[in-house]
């Protein structure tokens, strides 16, 4: 699933792999793209602000842990400006409100924003950005007010700053929400699912071993403990799943680790008895909130100026406010390097997950040929539906990975699109048909897209595709010394492309998790600085996901999820070692699409190599299914 | 000509493009690899340190100007500790002398010091940088010299810092040198050459426009005032040239440009009547070393907090000492940015020189195989010596643009290897045979660098030269969206040796300037970060020079320097424009140690295209001379 290089998206935090964010609507809210009248909200805000001597309040689509994706419960900022996109940032003040979001979503937000909001078009010239906004109107000394949780200690640091030297108000960090009071009984219940063990079949190491590699990180960085604040970070280190955030097999919770204790504040109904049994005397549970009081306490009492506590650069201002600013140390998360990196058990998991994931694929694209062709009618969200079924069917399935982007023709050209039941269009033989989807077993996360036709694509088509084909076998090709990152990577995917003066406007590749968030960090690769400051690693995986998008037109992207391995080179120059990459989907490329006078020897011969590989390890799957073994057999016989 | 990665020699100053320096040996001290007895000029140096409270004495390399080659007056660091390879530091306390330098130079600094000194390896585990050893020998207070002319400000402000933080003294930042009272009269004397004033049929643009155009960068930086110290700056804004340091046609001066007035401080006796007429009111002379009372007045004067004299990170810290350090701004360079963007005319030129200069690589690579097969001997030395001859017979030829890298066999492993008659090797018809070299002409620099065979290549030699070939193609051939910066093109010429675990330790281009020196900033293809910062302009000329050396055996290089054009793509991609390479180099590559089994069909074309070009564009110069026109049609007649 694709990546974005949205300059928007960026600056809000840089440790964020991927800033992509799909539109919520999907997800909870219930709301469409129809306009909400926020009057009556937006009276009861200011009568609360006015309340708490607040002159201007800012609602960010956040929720406390810079989650990528969020719960119905957090979805603030979607239910005060009736905006439902999923970025974007609102400002109310006494007489106005700002709702400011990127490119992406100029259109939704104009058709759903009412007379009470002004849109500020992200990026447009002129126009200025919401902290800006603030700034204008916290002019002569006005106070800002917002809920210290939702925002990073960084962005409320750089923020105040500004306050203060545009002579505005004080910047109060909030511990109450003025939103929530709004909302009320009709916000929907934070989620009280209760937890799965993840065995040690699938997560590979214990987490008491976890544990005491963190406490060397911590020790290494000289700290009396780290708060760990992302979801994800914590399911991987207590080796824990929750179902709290769609998509996500992640449980709100914080995580507080020293060296002699490690607490999990967590909503006490999601602790079953065998969770209780399972973390036994390691770890300590508290309820959700009380992590507040406690790194308050603990600072007090235990940092000291050479031994601070640990946070990351995602550590909401609530938290570090709690502990005292002058106590925290921000450090390059530690959790996300060590995750990133998955053990032999997770590797192997991931590649038996892809394949059954890309036989379901497999069954879904062959199937979705046969009904085309018979004339039957199905649009992009009924056919991804039945791609669903076929995945649903397999061992170890939990759930989709992210919203499947099921787009022909020419909304395969719009992004990040998201097919409506009620707007989407008909797959149509004769349309390119670009398919982004994953899926979430036990012992693995999967990602892929692929880009078919199921008639006569014209030559540009093939030849669009069969660029894009060039810049992901390139990728998939490489050898690379040991120390080298993703950013340097980048060029390879696109230079068959810039060689005709044409290009895509997304990153390349985002590591992804280990039954986990489909996008996680801290590498990728892509054109981002943040990219080359990680090397890969043997066990990191990665996708590789070239596209072209013909506005109007039709959109092409290829992606194959990748494990980092070590190349058995013919020399080993300066005794570096030299690495590549293995693939792990196990899904055809369209070979109506590909135009092999475009291909080089060696390029066909990988092709050719990833064919027989993908009808190896996925035919076994499908006895008995002869349509789609011989659509299989068609699909990856040699060119 | 080639430029390193080594660290040691890149942490001086992130500015300069290319710390290559070569043997100050071969240009002047007249020093050969014997040992110098330094102990009475240490007694002498002792005296002095102590006469002016000195405990630790610094002897730097570099001149006052941080040039990468330096005339003999300068050479203080080689007079003082008898070493005489490029880089290094020496320092000397009372009782001790220790002289730093890195792993090119360990076996001849072994053989050059005498026991009065401690050789420090740089990058060796337990052995200090020089900046360590003064810090261990200044504890307790101990104050710390050095002629504030040969340090940057920077380094000067960081040394400080670390002295205080270790309980040393003071650091003195001296306005005499008390190396040049030990040298006395046998110091040799700073060249007086007159300036030669350069065409505007070479130099393309008027100095009075380059001169609008740097005051509106002075502007736009908010400064009062602008010192210019680098040499090939001062050189390229008033379109002269002098020969005050070999292969670079600078000379020694300092420029102070204000909105108001343009300063030269230089040698008068460098001033002919026809460069004062040229310069005419524009410009003021005055003595090379009264910039810095200048700039002391000028700083008590004028600059405030808001309007500072800028300076570029090169400037010593005997500038910024003068001005007073709180009203001096550092900014990136202004002249060495514009610098790199030649004009049409200076374009050009290089094309026009690197013909000629190609023409005399062709004469000397055709006899030296009429030469070798006829069995005459010829060793490294005198045969660049050849090669010079056929370069001197050529229009606006000035001089070479450094020292000829002639090498046979395993000598071109070394990769800053350089011949010395008494030692040097034998070219041999059976043994690869690499050469280096350029030229200044009075339109154009030329650098290039051909590895030939004479005999029968052995099949792994044909192996390496063609994938260093593969990647010197690929660099060519590259299109990339207006913004790409060399940096991301690094791999284009490394992924063919990566995939067979190969790689070469050093940059891929350097800048290249226009008659001035061969290496010249900000641009540069290769892994250090700040090429990042700098994107590729049309206009910018820079070298392609992939390599790859198997110690003790041979080594592989070819260079050709390349013009970034705008490309004609058949598509134009968010309207960025896309650009790639010329080449401007016109010497054949070798056929024998070509494999073309290796290339693909688009890099056969490409080669095949260079051929003909090559011979289109030279064949003309070699109007009766039948032996080499026939060399060069088959070395140019296509694959």
């Amino acid at each position: 699933m694709i990546s974005t290089s949205l300059k928007q998206a960026i600056s809000r935090t840089l440790r964020r792999p991927l800033p992509v964010r799909l539109p919520i609507r999907t997800m909870s809210t219930g709301t469409t793209a129809s306009r909400t009248d926020t009057t009556s909200r937006l009276a009861e805000l200011r009568k609360l602000m006015a309340a708490h001597n607040v002159d201007v309040y800012i609602v960010p689509s956040e929720d406390a842990h810079q989650s990528e994706y969020i719960a119905p419960v957090d979805a603030r900022r979607a239910y005060m400006s009736g905006f439902t996109g999923s970025a974007g940032c609102a400002v109310v003040t006494p007489t106005k409100a700002s709702l400011s979001t990127d490119g992406r979503y100029f259109l939704q937000a104009e058709q759903e924003l009412d007379s009470n909001w002004e849109l500020l078009k992200q990026g447009l010239p002129d126009v200025p950005t919401w902290q800006e906004w603030v700034l204008r109107e916290a002019e002569g000394g006005k106070n800002v007010g917002v809920d210290a949780r939702l925002i990073t200690a960084a962005q409320a640091k750089s923020l105040a700053e500004k306050l203060k030297n545009r002579k505005g108000g004080d910047l109060i960090g909030m511990d109450i929400n003025l939103v929530d009071l709004v909302w009320g009984e009709k916000q929907p219940v934070r989620p009280k699912e209760p937890l799965r063990i993840l065995g040690l079949e699938f997560a590979g190491k214990p987490f008491e071993e976890k544990l005491i590699e963190i406490r060397k990180d911590i020790e290494k960085n000289k700290g009396s403990g780290l708060i760990v604040s992302m979801l994800d970070e914590i399911a991987w280190l207590f080796n824990l799943r929750g179902n709290d955030i769609p998509y996500n097999p992640v449980f709100f919770s914080y995580a507080f680790i020293t060296p002699a204790e490690a607490v999990l504040y967590i909503d006490e109904d999601k602790i079953t008895e065998k969770v209780c049994e399972d973390l036994g005397d390691s770890v300590s549970i508290k309820p959700y909130n009380a992590i507040f009081d406690d790194v308050k306490a603990f600072g007090e009492v235990t940092a000291t100026e050479e031994q601070k506590v640990l946070v990351t650069s995602s550590a909401s201002w609530a938290l570090t406010k709690s502990l005292g600013e002058s106590k925290v140390s921000t450090i390059k998360a530690p959790i996300e390097a060590a995750k990133a990196v998955k053990n032999e058990t997770e590797v192997e998991g991931m590649r038996k997950a892809h394949i059954r994931d890309g036989v379901a694929q497999i069954q879904y694209f062959a199937w979705l040929e046969s009904v085309l062709s018979r004339g039957d009618i199905y649009d992009e969200v009924s056919a991804a539906d039945k791609l669903e079924e076929f995945r649903k069917e397999k061992e170890h399935f939990v759930g989709l990975s992210f919203p499947t982007i099921s787009s022909a023709g020419s909304n395969g050209a719009i992004i990040h699109y998201q097919p409506e039941k009620s707007t989407c269009a008909r797959v149509e033989k004769d349309k390119i048909y670009l398919c982004d989807s994953g899926a979430q077993f036990l012992d693995g996360t999967t990602d892929s897209t692929r880009t078919l036709h199921y008639g006569t694509p014209t030559l540009e088509e093939k030849r669009s595709y069969t660029l894009v084909l060039k810049g992901h076998i390139a990728v998939a090709r490489s050898v690379f010394p040991k120390g080298s990152s993703g950013f340097i990577l980048d060029i390879l995917a696109r230079q068959h492309l810039w060689r005709e003066g044409l290009d895509y406007r997304h990153g390349t590749g985002h590591g992804v998790g280990s039954f986990l968030n489909v996008h996680e960090g801290p590498i990728g690769i892509g054109t981002r600085m943040q990219y080359n400051e990680v090397p890969l690693e043997v066990g990191m995986l990665i996708s590789n996901e070239p596209g072209y998008y013909e506005d109007g037109q039709y959109g092409i992207r290829i992606e194959n999820v990748v494990l980092v391995t070590e190349k058995n080179t013919p020399n080993n120059f300066g005794d570096k070692k030299y690495y590549g990459f293995e693939t792990v989907t196990m899904v055809p490329m369209c070979k109506k699409l590909t135009d092999p006078t475009m291909l080089d020897e060696d390029e066909k011969k990988w092709l050719n190599a990833y064919h027989a590989e993908v009808y190896e390890k996925t035919n076994s799957f499908l006895k008995g299914d002869e349509y789609t073994l011989a659509w299989l057999k068609r699909e990856t016989s040699p060119i």
